[in-house]
């Protein structure tokens, strides 16, 4: 019930159209009505696209296939794009017998099917990893901010060991309007990226490592601890996360 | 021996009809006497019901299915009513065959077996989850109260970041006795409906999550801060304690 | 505005009093007005004894003195009663001068200032500390369940480690309507206290101890992982929070 | 040396001005020459408003009055802005027999001197906190940001104990270009903010709280594991760091 | 009321001497009374020396000196045996005026004033300490070895770093019935000598160290950790919790 | 080579039947001498029960069941008692065919074979236990100290949730003259027992428990933290280490 | 392009041969190429022999067999050595197809493939370790050493429980120019082996243990917190990273 | 005793110069005479010199002033050099009197008193620093190494967040010999400097940094999970051990 529905319900009240009981009945359920849909076991919110530019997305961990595949059901018949991230094979499997059109990006773990044109971000998000083992984030993050309407420049194995591999393709990092920056072990990229630009870097740890590196944790610790300026933070391995925030900031 | 036995068994030496040699004997056995049964690996504690309102629950973590079953044998043959957290279906299945009557509640890990009608509380245990993920963990706290004789409301999937969908089930909070609040993640959904209610809230992290979730441990931690007043905190994962804690609320 | 309110307004537009449009935005206005008073560092919330059974409390760690009397002049002048935790003797001089009815508990780092009859809750809170080092978190506790209307039973240094002195005030234990166990160390006193009652128990664990202790982290795992049933926990040192709770379960 | 500058030398190397002995000399000295002064315990970054749009900010933690002084002089003679964080008093009267016009913030922490007008940023920086204890935190991010070239829009004391104090505020947050969300104790804020808009919101734990907030990492975990999408999240207490991101984002 | 107190209540009550009625109160009262003095904020174990082998300690830290000199002086009233660990001077000095002939070791930061005899152990404890930073923590360990009533020698600064010092001393520790070694850093002395030895050695972390020492963890974690045989730990810096353990042990 | 060994060969150069470079060839040669047997990836300490009262005992963790396999044989080819612990029922089997004598105990994970009377201990090893999760680890303590020669008594399942399960036992307790505690969770068992009797309590917390025991260091704290005298620790799940320490106290 | 490169171009453009146009060209260009070859999921640092002195290793962990072959062949087709870390047997197989000569060290799991002779190091490398279960990591460790071209000697099983096992080889390890010492559960092996020799201890931390060894913490901070100088650590498990420090100082 | 030493006692023997008995005492003895003197408090180890190439260096943590200057005193008057870390100027002070020629280094907290010319390294250590605030540490390794031979190359203030202040010094870094890096916040230096170099890398974390970096551990995980190769990692803040390892390798 937006101002145009109200004043034309006062108006009916005015002229008599509608008892004043009637009309307070209205209003009050109009407020109590949210914008969600009940499946018993979840709640998908419908207005979220209004509300925050994108639809809802699946997180698919802690979700059986059946579970996933009823949301999707949902999403899919208001016709509004599809993402699922942390997919199994298990959940595309049950999912594509309702939505055969659907596709499964592997390295990524993501789920696709998109249905309208997102509205496209001013600028290109540059995606960058440390080395090959981020890849399955890198990829998450990639997929995810080009099915919200962003063009994607990947930069991969570019780790501060070898550091000319880096400067070598400052150019391409200068031309990003966001960089995302994907880095596990001791996370040290972001703040070498931070360094050379001005562009703002979203950094993501991963777990890649082992021993001190706690799964993530040396490399989350590195980053938030950055000396550079310009550089926050998602969870380890949350590449989603990252491009959700990219995505933002490039629609702006 | 309460105060009767013993003032009989005193009236008994008084009279001549005991020796004071075996009336000492007697209470000092007496006060040796515990109310346990000793099965060689677990001493089942039989007077459980009459000092905590409910007899001795099985925790099935760590115990194999034979010792299960052996232990859930004893409390079934006293009548009482069988509680096993933490259930595997293999627990389930060497429990069958001595106790067929018995439920395996398969989303919960819980088996349940009512022989005795349990003291109804005086008002409703509200359960609330933020997400489809933490559904174990709710539907465990919701099958305890159940047995432990509470009536059970579920609220499931209102997680912070879509708040309109908790808003919109305000009265249905307040219309509680007690409210037990499961969540991962951030944990952020006890301090918001804590801040909404009057009512006692029992808040319940779960493991779900991943990279600086820790397993719960920001959930937990995030639930230990809570700004907001009235809120109490389980361990991660332990629907059924906060069962408990919400059924001995609901029978006071 | 309530459900009279509005039925008031709209019979007034369905009389000609009141032009819809100007009913459409006094309703919108009610709608949008927030039961708070901004003092620019801080939102006062006005209306949290409405919604939450008493007035907002002020938190004293991290507020100047001058903060907290500007804070608290704002309550005591709407006729509430006054309630500030961690509190330091500098906020109580500050705030003696406005409020020289004012009660500094040194003990609890409390200040109190009663000026309404708090509901009386229906039973007993009983409050029992493990060691003499663990008195100002128990205060805390003490005072702040009295000020919130409810009857206080103190039961101090009673620690595990000589039995004996817990068991002989069972009865105690037994009388109350809910049990605040406040502990450090090792944490053990909920457990053995809820296993011997069927009240429930507000654990508090407290940063006393040294070494492995841990500033409390020791004491806070033995409460979250407590065998016995019917424990729940608070932050560390909160004896304010577990007040809060015990006192919201003691007006059911 | 830019391209103009190595095609101007070339030229005269053709036209026989410079021998090609010599001109290798200047363009291999030139690659050397790097833009910094070396003051023995600092290399001041001389070149950093060219490569990232601001100049070097000094971060007082760990550096003497004497070096602040010496640093800021440096800055200062070249006409930059001057920006010190974390600066005690000390440190303030040390540069103040060198920059009279020099400000301190005292709640900030910080200096400033501001020498040239920063680029305006386009739209309002909207910088939130959770209580009145996360001021000196929240007045960083906004002085930085002031000093950056944005319009600064401060929205205090909005924990979501009280949730209402927020979504009073919804249009404020919505017209705001980026969100600086800045809250201790559990940290919950930025994922309710984050839920209620599509603004990117950039997360600033504090270390305020006791207990189980662990100095601040109880907000963090809670912010790095935030269920609402945009959200990124900067070091404990790091309020430049967040004003930073928001600037840079803000000038795209 | 021990077995032959029982005995004659029923022989009188038999003989008529005493009612039944009275008979069964004094039975019950007798069981109620506990073995304890209550001074409001303690409650002194005075029976702990029938029930442990050594009357209570005080443990001086988080007492106030007033509390201390209280608690002391119920024990020394009682021909008891005093020692007060981590006492300050002013736990001392407030003490001191009660009981003039306590001594107060500084280094150790003990208080004595032995009364009575302790029964003698059968052997010696040794007490090791891998450098000198470690002594206030040894001499706690010795001296309360020492008023328990244990000969005590002191092996001090034989760290692994130079291991010649210790495999000098090799016949003392042999000759030892109880090997308490204190360390801090990396906590490596207990691993060598345990293994060096048949004798039962008691570990003792310290917080000496800096950096990942963690304040003791590092030498906790290595104690328990030790891959040689016949090694159990306390808590860090626990000296007075060795010598309790290594005492119990001498005394058998 | 000992003193007497070293008189017979000076005397023998005092006579002339030995070159006196000879002699001292063979000093140093015996000096250098050790007493272990080097099968390439392992050093078999053929030594230890002179120099510790027990033969080597192989940990498997960590090792092939071809080197378990390989070590044992050494072990028993020398006569030795052998005693592999966190045994695989995989090593069992590569043991078997070369020592069919040997026995597997199931429960306990451990491996024996006895060929040498142990010397007896003084008195009985009590082996409490809080849970029958926590069975395995009591079952490792209880049959080490078994076959290194100690009487031992099981007291299972009698954590302090039902404290009366304990004290019923107390006459148990005091007669043992070690006590070995094991328990999960909240690991508060050793503090209450130690609390009941004179004996020296060796504690060993297990990894039983789920969420914020974080894999029993809940419990390891708890232990380490005791309120009680007589308590020290061994690491956790490592009954090993405890029959160990037990033995060697009972062997004094 | 280096100088002679670069004053050939200049005396080309001097003579005419070159325009300048032409010749900033080429310089900027040269400065552009970056010594490495994109994979797309890799970038092959091809010049990382000219920098460090041995080729670009491939660390197995987290690449997928078909990535590890097709970095591996890059390598192999320029005639440098390849050596692949943490390789699974599948890693193998992919490459074995390839590269028939490469050889699997199944309990390093490292493949390695020497294709031209290493500078050979100066002296030897020792490579200690304290048990048999830390054999991998010393492999690792041993077989990274001798394809980097130095002379191995391997001395196993010399923990500091049985300290005459090291004692008796105290020669080997003053012979050796660089000692690498790998250990875990305490970690103690290398202050105790520091404290005997001179020469430089690398320090490996293995997450061989159990309960508190955390994975190889405790084994880490025994390390770092080492009383005795001249040591240094690398990560847990880091057998590799060892052997690099190891050989990069042997080779000086 | 070496083994002249023991040839000639034997040719005493041999030739009736000495009883076999009392040559049999004197070896015995020789081989317990352990080269160290008892303080009490303290055993110097004087043998350290001959044994690792400098004498025993007095840490100051946790020493009183006069402990320090009885030890120093000991060391000074064999003629051995002194040094003194961690120093405070009261312990200078007490020192002072005693050996007026010491020198307090203010900023690095050692004192040095040089008595004789330490053998020389054979190339350049150069310590580096990230940023002003490391300093003091940086200094502790600059100084230590040059009072055990060592000269000395600083470069100070060249962190990660403005990389080409680093770069401009590649040919310093390649000119030394051994390279300590000391950063605190993220720790990411060591990485970029191991990746432009093949010198050995020593990496120091500082407990520089705020929030997440914990007192050093982001920055000491950070550099044990460094994706370079040749870098090995000594404890937080530990200057003193890094100059030992790069002093220990210089002098190969």
């Amino acid at each position: 019930m937006n101002h145009e529905d109200l004043q034309r319900l006062l108006d009916d009240v005015k002229h008599g159209a509608l008892e004043t009981q009637h009309a307070a009945e209205r209003i009050l359920e109009a407020l109590r009505a949210a914008p969600f849909e009940d499946l018993g076991f979840a709640r998908v919110d419908t207005h979220r696209e209004v509300r925050q530019g994108f639809p809802e997305v699946i997180l698919g961990l802690g979700k059986t296939p059946a579970q996933i595949a009823a949301i999707a059901e949902r999403i899919i018949s208001r016709g509004q794009t599809l993402l699922v991230t942390r997919a199994s094979r298990e959940a595309f499997d049950a999912l594509h017998t309702i939505a055969p059109q659907a596709t499964f990006h592997d390295a990524a773990r993501v789920i696709t099917l998109s249905q309208a044109q997102a509205p496209q971000g001013r600028g290109t998000v540059l995606v960058a990893c440390a080395g090959t083992s981020d890849l399955p984030v890198a990829e998450e993050a990639a997929i995810t901010a080009e099915v919200m309407g962003n063009t994607v420049d990947r930069l991969y194995d570019v780790g501060v060991a070898g550091i000319h591999r880096l400067l070598h393709e400052r150019a391409r990092l200068e031309s990003a309007r966001v960089v995302i920056v994907v880095a596990g072990m001791e996370g040290a990229l972001p703040s070498v990226v931070a360094g050379l630009i001005q562009t703002p870097v979203i950094a993501v740890p991963t777990s890649i490592g082992y021993g001190a590196s706690f799964g993530g944790i040396a490399a989350l610790l590195g980053m938030l601890n950055s000396c550079a300026n310009g550089v926050a933070v998602v969870n380890i391995d949350n590449g989603f996360g990252a491009a959700c925030m990219a995505s933002a900031i490039n629609h702006l």
